[in-house]
């Protein structure tokens, strides 16, 4: 698919006016536009405004925000607001309420506290989003939709009963007969055998696990119904509005991204990453590009300075971050930065969080930052308009079956840790970052295409349909590494019968002999005339002739055998990194391998670049390259320019060699260079 | 009003006839006339024994217990046993059980396990209290009632439906209409907005953080709550009893002090310090005195050895400390100086607490201590019941409210630290202990009258009936030290919306630019000549003409402004200061700036002392300085004396010049030094 | 007694062939014989295999398996599987389920799920295992029975309202009336006082703890209960099989070994020590040796390379451990080495789990670890069927009632700890195993017969009845070491009236002066020339003339008074050591006192041996002895023969002096050395 860049870069903020005197719009509109701001989130929490008792459904207020906004011109991302529901839809009504794993059962007074399976809930939420698609669904400021808000913020699964009977539903809908569902669990293991659907429990309090069959699949039913939820709404908004649809996702949720992407116009994200945290924002970046392909996403909330709640405050970001993390944003693929929010919150549990005014009006800490974003945004773009971010020839795997599967089975690292997915995955795309090669994350259900390289780390399922996409890619070229707890475990959360790694023994061409824990055995692992200490489930292999070993295990009880093998495919190559290295020497063994690769296929970093300077790569929509270098560290950077590059920005050329970033400051060249 | 010693110095213990033979009671009254004890606490866990059986109330009991003491010559206090209600009463109840904020029902076995609201364990609660009052009420051994025990001990807000029922007449009560509620809290955020009064929740379990403004309404709620129904018993007692009501606090309990106090004819405190927090008995000596001006309180319980129970000790006191303990609590205004309790207990949780006896019969670890506490106690009486302590000229605010407020919104200090109100004011208190100041606490209801300098930490809500007597008082000539986080909120849990502290801007003569939490910013204070870090939720400030910066903001993202500002006003002075300073150079900035406003003020240590000597100064009938000097370390300490003092104990002339104490030692002088 | 050696020495493995395709049953027997495997533990997970549907009972499958078996040479442990009820009986059924003390209600996915006491539970279970016995309980291959699996896996205490039933008329059994139970746990305290036994509550959720009385008989009443559903099962097997029924015990179970063994033919245990922990091999050899004095106990369960489960990973064992291990239980007198588990699982919460057998059935990392084991077993089987564990001359006291107390009251031994049974047990064991003395425990109900020194810590209620056997075996010889907490409380969980330790200041000859808690008070202990910290509860003694002070106090507030006493009492000695040692002497000290005791008593190591040999004495069916040296540090170890010793193996002769151990390895000599 041919990317398409943003018409205009957004600079927008989340924007509450009905929480502050009517007499304020008209400031708030004039003073957001001298500001240089372009667009405003509004009514994501707004129901019992719109709502105020049950069936009093009046978008008069919002009718009029968004007239003054057109009048203002400022453009509307206007919200349903699902995620809290007004005290008359739940009080007296437990039943409609969500229930966690532990059998508690939430209130009224903070947010996502209703169960979206619950008939009444369901009603409601379709009748006040038929009703604002309906009233303002062609409203001329519209923007875009955002369906809830961050959905399942604070919550994960839902135990309530109405979930319960779904899910029951969805198990007959997978397994299509009890027997099936017995089989493929194996639930003859300590008599868990089900007799019929209904009485398969949400996994609530046990003495002891429950069945990973059975705790992976309730993940993945929870989020599947979220989704449909989230679906719902838009086919409800679509028939009286043609504004694309977006929600704004946030990592650490619940949720399965690829799915609720599918059916979304363009997908944004929230993030409130302290400056330290800078490369948070190029693995969203990185991901929610992906999410839907050669379209820009937006960053929907971020804070202009610092976040804080009742019992919490961030850090107060440094002067200069804000400006450095819109340029990454921008460069990334973002069509729209956004803030969350205008004015500090005079009432609520977030008076902390800093707002662009303060509670008593004044400008807020982060206000200059945000003027210095809107310099920076004014200056890109022209250029960020009529580019792309390049395609990346490098990528991790991104997999929410996979993050689902390593909750239900944190398998320790060692020493008391237990494994988190997405830190697994961030370890994997910061190294890439690092190596300064430009990188995508792929999600597990897209295709290798267009890749040179393609990671796969903790991925402990790999179906037949993955395997049928990436194999013919190796053959034709690809470098497939398969990092470790890949491969370990069948889609139903159970252990492969045929091989170590199921199919992938075979593919890869090797035996997996042992399977065990590593951490703490003495086995050391050499590969590429480094040793380091490897830990965690790994398995010992015996490559097959053909194979080569690329890193020989030293010690412990499999002392002898692989961890690290390589076996040519077709043009092709399928790398197999069954342990994981720790320790020292660790990190420049994983950088020898990722290197190994990519200088095989020919991969490198755009540009030499500074440790903590970002390098991106776009391509106009003529097909020039664009690059973007950026300064993430606050400390000054620097990258290594090629002869023959200009400064996008003033069109003066840019001599060769070690070019000086200030603190925080970014440069946009054109030219080719290295990858770019 | 003019202050009243003591009758008497009581010294006494808490004792339970009714859990032992009863053959003990004239054998147990005798020793403890031998140790010189003269009062004794009864009754205050003994319903079962008053009312075995519902109804069938019987005081003969406890009217023999007070005939023997009478007979033996010793005091009692009388207490309602509300606290533990019979199983007869809960049994098959649960509705009239405490319920906590996850839900969780409390049941028999313990204590504090009801609901006092619920009609059914009230109308007990008050029958039992009635019937005693009637019958013993008149008993000339009675000297003072105490209403329960230790109200709220190990629980906090109760969540029982009886008691929300009461929450929403008491909003009814505070709001009058709902819409008045729902502006003062702003609950048009997060659709929270309530139609009925029926409506509003009880804090329980939601997905995230209520409203604060609901939070804090809760917690005062009960707080008045509790004191509401102690005040009830009190009004039973009285119509048949002339005896003087206490009840026995415990600082770290959920309870409103200052409004519980009001209704009280005197104060009692119950803690149990180990030696190396001593400070402790002086916080709580100078906030308790502040309870009821210018009457003595009680130390109602205290361990002569070590606390304990079912699964934790404290550490045994080391020889000395006891008495050291005493002659402070004496000191500091105390009329009575007891202990929990006689004789060890043989069943229950508490069975390795210390008593003066233990389970067998003999004297305890502490009973030697307690016999010197008694010979200290003679030779002090005829001081201290002709004297009471100073007058302070410095002290510090304790708001009831501010603390609910810091409970509710507990910012963090930096580095995942929990803000806690108690440590706040401990901190300025002690500051201003080892400083030498003789110094008060100060309710936040009570007029600064008297002070040349008052501190006030920590209240989020200064409200106008504050500032209305604090203003006159500072034009008069007081200073007021407005300390961090005092003024950042509304009374009703909000942010101000006029300025960054409401009205204290304008009287502080200042501009509060912006507010953030500064730490890990980098931006560093510096005043007199010192600098430190900065830290916690914080404003900068610009001062206004006329307003000096005594303190400015060095680096972070509010370089240049002011942290630390001094305006005069009328005769006096106020002085902001708006971010705490944090770090080795802090301590020594917090002492230089309060010298700075006591030198001014004329304010100066009572004595030159060692750390860990505290001097109390007092003054007699006719007006003439009496001195106590204490070692606290146990290590000996020391103070420097002028010429002209009397040793009041012996009547020698006390040379001037550096006086040594041994460990854990005191001494009283006659004569005027420094501030005394 | 006399001691019985096993038949044989069995090897065996946990097995499910109903998690399997049917073809592989005489697959995985054919190669069960191939390892040399003797045993297969089965069925004690299948009860929806025998009874898919309520009544649908069915015993093919398992009777097909053990004729396989039984034709594969292969003998059967046949379990009832009432640990792992279907679905049928609990879907629905909230009112059968175990209920924890916050009363949480588990659900069906799991294991232990259920309460016991409920009759239709209890009902079905009675039904499924008589239906077992009746049908397999005569079968040619069954070995023995198993009842359950691990009671109280995963929960402690049931708080369903059937055991509270249940817990009601154990109550007035044990009491006979209320007033009775009143008196002995002193209720008056706290207003607890009971009019009736169906009042009195399981120990649920209070504001504070509950009595200590009804918490410990709440603990003592479940593990009767427990014991009590097991010996019905048994009675029901019985009535139609003659084969030895067992039960495989786990050491940290909330359960009374000493009642539940009782009624056993054998008893089991089941342990997964890393090999760090090797000690635990020892300690539950000598534990449960006891608990069937004379003969074989099995090691039911334990892994061949590592443990595991969804979120845990143990650490696998170096080459060489597991034969170490096994050589070790045989040795202590084991019957059998067993397994968990055949082959990896498949699916369920246990898949990390190392079998014999991977999930794709190829032969896992511990598997050729068997191998060895099995190849020892050949060697050692001669030997040990013809020979016992010689009698011990030294014991440490088990007390399951201690045990339940130190639940109840865990009481700090300073900065923070919880005191554990278990590890305080553990802590003198290991001693005494360190020291190189051949050792047992000894449980509380048993004879000290046979023993010269016996040790008895942590047992807090030293009732009548252990006085009567223990007193006329001292004053016959026996030296008695009362070691820290016991004596402190009665057998109803009280403090002692008559004195510090009860009955046993008169029989110790001493006065408890002072009991405290001596952490922090800057209190030493000197004793045998070194000096030691003293900490946790303890009391100060003052010796009674003719009882020696072998220990002083020195400092803190019992100063100059004594922590460590002896007395002779007719041809023995009572020693009292009434606080603990702490610190860096303190491991001397203790050992100090040990080999004062023992020295005395004639008994000494029975080789002397480098720290991590153990060693092992044995005695033949003639009366000769054996002696087994094992290394178990992995590192090598080593002991010192004397001279007229035999290799048993090799039948040379061993020349005295020091022999050096190779890593894990072991050696068995036949002749007289020190004291075996």
């Amino acid at each position: 698919m041919r990317p398409t860049p943003p018409d205009r870069l957004h600079h927008g903020v989340a924007w509450y006016p009905e929480l502050w005197p009517a007499e304020l719009i008209d400031r708030d509109l004039a003073e957001m536009r001298r500001l240089g701001l372009t667009v405003v989130r509004i009514a994501e929490f707004a129901w019992s405004t719109l709502e105020p008792a049950e069936g009093a459904i009046d978008c008069t207020f919002f009718r009029h925000v968004m007239d003054h906004a057109q009048a203002a011109g400022l453009r509307v991302v206007l919200c349903t607001p699902t995620a809290t529901p007004p005290v008359w839809l739940t009080h007296g009504h437990p039943e409609r309420l969500h229930v966690n794993a532990e059998g508690a059962v939430m209130g009224h007074g903070a947010r996502q506290h209703v169960c979206y399976e619950e008939e009444a809930v369901r009603r409601h939420c379709f009748r006040i989003v038929t009703a604002m698609a309906r009233e303002l669904g062609r409203h001329p400021a519209l923007e875009a939709w955002q369906i809830d808000n961050e959905f399942k913020c604070h919550v994960a699964e839902d135990f309530n009963p109405a979930t319960v009977v779904r899910w029951h539903a969805w198990l007959e809908a997978r397994y299509g007969s009890i027997e099936r569902l017995n089989a493929a669990w194996g639930t003859a293991i300590w008599s868990q055998h089900y007799q019929r659907f209904d009485q398969v429990p949400a996994p609530g309090r046990t003495p002891f696990a429950h069945n990973p069959s059975l705790l992976t699949a309730y993940r993945l039913c929870n989020r599947e119904l979220v989704a449909e939820f989230m679906d719902a709404q838009s086919a409800l908004i679509r028939a009286h509005s043609a504004a694309p649809i977006t929600h704004n996702f946030n990592l650490s949720f619940a949720l399965n991204f690829e799915r609720m992407s599918r059916d979304l116009d363009f997908v944004s994200w929230d993030d409130y990453p302290a400056a330290a945290d800078w490369h948070r924002i190029v693995l969203h970046g990185d991901l929610f590009r992906a999410a839907k392909p050669g379209r820009p996403f937006w960053l929907m909330e971020t804070s202009c300075a610092h976040n804080g709640w009742l019992d919490e405050h961030a850090v107060t970001h440094p002067p200069g971050f804000l400006r450095a993390e819109a340029v990454a944003a921008y460069a990334l693929g973002a069509g729209a930065f956004n803030y969350w929010l205008w004015r500090q919150q005079r009432t609520g549990c977030e008076l902390p969080h800093s707002g662009l005014l303060q509670s008593w009006g004044t400008p807020g800490i982060g206000h200059a930052e945000v003027a210095a974003v809107e310099a920076a945004r004014r200056e890109l773009e022209p250029l960020f308009t009529t580019s792309t971010p390049a395609p990346a020839e490098v990528a991790v795997t991104w997999s929410d079956r996979g993050r689902a599967m390593l909750q239900t089975e944190p398998l320790r690292g060692g020493r008391g840790r237990a494994l988190d997915y997405t830190a697994i995955i961030t370890e994997w795309h910061r190294r890439l970052v690092e190596l300064g090669y430009h990188r995508d994350l792929r999600f597990e259900g897209a295709a290798p295409d267009g890749l040179k390289l393609l990671i796969t780390p903790a991925m402990p399922a790999v179906d037949a349909d993955f395997l049928a996409r990436v194999r013919p890619w190796i053959e034709a070229g690809g470098t497939w590494i398969v990092a470790p707890l890949t491969g370990t475990r069948t889609p139903e959360h159970t252990a492969p019968t045929d091989a170590g790694l199921g199919a992938l023994d075979a593919l890869a061409g090797v035996e997996s002999v042992f399977g065990f824990p590593f951490t703490d055995t003495g086995a050391l692992g050499g590969a590429f005339g480094l040793t380091t200490a490897l830990t965690g489930w790994g398995l010992a292999l015996r490559p097959a002739a053909g194979t080569k070993c690329l890193g020989h295990i030293h010690g412990g009880p499999a002392d002898g055998l692989a961890f690290l093998t390589e076996r040519a495919l077709g043009r092709g190559h399928i790398v197999l990194l069954t342990v994981q290295p720790e320790g020292e020497a660790a990190s420049a063994l994983l950088d020898r391998l990722i290197r190994h690769c990519a200088d095989r296929a020919g991969i490198g970093p755009v540009l030499p670049a500074r440790p903590g300077t970002l390098v991106v790569p776009r391509r106009t929509r003529e097909g020039e390259p664009l690059i973007v270098a950026l300064d993430f560290t606050g400390r000054g950077g620097g990258v290594t320019l090629p002869a023959g590059l200009t400064d996008a920005l003033t069109a003066q050329p840019a001599p060769a060699g070690e070019l000086t970033l200030a603190p925080y400051a970014h440069r946009v060249f054109r030219g080719r260079a290295g990858q770019s």
